[in-house]
């Protein structure tokens, strides 16, 4: 295996364009101009292989979903993010040069779709995990938090619910041969809602990204609003593609299932107009699933009507 | 294993100090009031089991050796270090109460020590590997960068070199029994040099910390700054214990031993006097150890007036 050095300036040295960078890879430590009356935002996101990711997944499907599920964290802040950080262990028999050079196009792929800066890391060898520190930028008082969810608030969710799981079950099953390509998209390149963060900026209440399920991801919001939801799972919005293949398990999934990197927002009742124009004129991706109701003793949502505790998905779906 | 929920909100959550957090642990990212007129600073390192630590490690030693190698990264900076990220990826059977108490008390001692606030993190099933990004803050235009030594310029190192490799060898040969307290202390706890960073701010043309092993780490500043260095193996500062229970080993482990965590910085000559004021006040501890001259085509560095390569320490010392 290269020493460090080589790897590093040789893999991910130039990778990316270096926006507000005044020092990127090569030193100590990589120096930023962050913008003055912006708040630093910061999420860090680790994917083990067997854990996060199947073994089966190659270097440039790794790259991306890891870069992708950690600006997802910033899309739910409604923050843009600008730079990152990466570190990356490897087991000396898998860092070729190719899958090398697939994982940083991977990286560079998705960097420049949102134009991120790569700023520094550390390469390692040992059992492969990949550690990103992405950072971001958000106005002081702008950004969309888990706690500010009130009693009467309407309750959207972007895009489709139940992806996730459903390629998650497929990869297991089928390995990486018959998944379906939108699938296996979904869960290599998830598409984090960072324009849609943006948009709701000044609009929604609270906001969290769909990683660990839907109800799950809802209940924290409930949690740090201390508040309750209702929910109606007619109104789940669920790809066509999954309800005709997978007609038993595609609520549960919807539910529960996680990886889906979609965000649950809510919206004061006076805003839901100007959301609901934009979803009719095909402005915004979302879907008004429930409203926020009363807290009762144990935070539980109300799944048509009926008290659901808010399953927390187990997060080793790999492992044995 | 305790959910990943469970187990920051419990063992990690409030276990440092929040200055210039606007928002901790606990929603998708985490919300830093940066300083104006300053630049971001940012490292990323990462410690696996086996290769950065010895099994035979706890987790105390373990947490505190990790912060201390980031920060020995911004202290050659010449920064401030602020605020940390941690991603922590642990196997199920180590992470017990007991184990998860001892990390987050080590990380708690060295965060109080340099008044470093945890932000964020990420906690998964895997092999035992500890990801940290470290942020600070430097003036603009005060860092100390690898790449400003000019030829006539007097180098410098802090403490004393070869402990770090001393400490690996007797770990290495005798576990954790019998190796010297003293030698323990800087291979678990290292004191990265932050203070002397600070003062050397607006003094050194060029600052590196030496993790690497010290011909290595002069050699990236040789490299940085196109020039070459003459050193003299006499002036090395190698600690009397290790001088005399290594007599042969000592000089070797000082020269690329690597895991010292001290600064090598070069002053231009006219600041020198200042510098050397400080050491003979005991201000200031650090030993001048050579001079930078012309850089030749392979811009190798003379030991005792002979040319010798700037061996790179393996960095899978503890592998196998």
């Amino acid at each position: 295996m290269a020493s460090e050095f080589t790897l590093i300036s040789k893999y991910f040295k130039n990778l990316t364009g270096q926006r507000a960078v005044a020092l990127g890879i090569g030193d100590d430590a990589a120096l930023i101009n962050t913008t003055s009356a912006q708040r630093l935002v910061v999420a860090t996101d680790s994917l083990v292989e067997g854990i996060h990711f199947p073994s089966c997944a190659n270097a440039e499907q790794i790259a991306t979903r890891a870069l992708c599920v950690n600006l997802s964290d910033i899309a739910a802040m409604g923050a843009t993010p600008k730079w990152f950080t990466l570190a990356l262990t490897i087991p000396p028999e898998t860092a070729s040069s190719q899958w090398l050079e697939a994982f940083s196009r991977g990286l560079a792929t998705v960097a420049k779709e949102y134009d991120l800066a790569l700023v520094g890391g550390d390469t390692t060898a040992g059992p492969l995990t990949i550690s990103i520190t992405l950072l971001g930028e958000v106005p002081v008082d702008g950004a969309l938090l888990r706690s500010g969810a009130s009693v009467g608030d309407s309750i959207y969710v972007t895009g489709t619910l139940g992806d996730g799981a459903a390629a998650l079950a497929e990869i297991t099953d089928n390995g990486a041969t018959e998944v379906s390509k939108r699938l296996l998209d979904r869960f290599y390149n998830p598409q984090p809602q960072v324009q849609i963060g943006l948009k709701l900026r000044s609009l929604a209440s609270a906001c969290i990204d769909i990683s660990d399920g839907f109800l799950a991801d809802l209940g924290h919001i409930c949690q740090a609003s201390e508040v309750c939801a209702e929910i109606s799972s007619q109104q789940l919005p669920i790809h066509p593609e999954l309800k005709t293949n997978y007609p038993e398990q595609s609520v549960v999934w919807a539910l529960s299932g996680g990886d889906d990197y979609q965000l649950c927002f809510t919206l004061p009742q006076q805003l839901s107009h100007k959301v609901d124009q934009w979803i009719e004129a095909g402005e915004l991706d979302a879907t008004m699933v429930g409203h926020i109701v009363a807290a009762d003793d144990k935070h539980a949502i109300l799944l048509d009507g009926n008290p659901v505790t808010t399953a927390i998905r187990g997060y080793d779906h790999f492992s044995n």
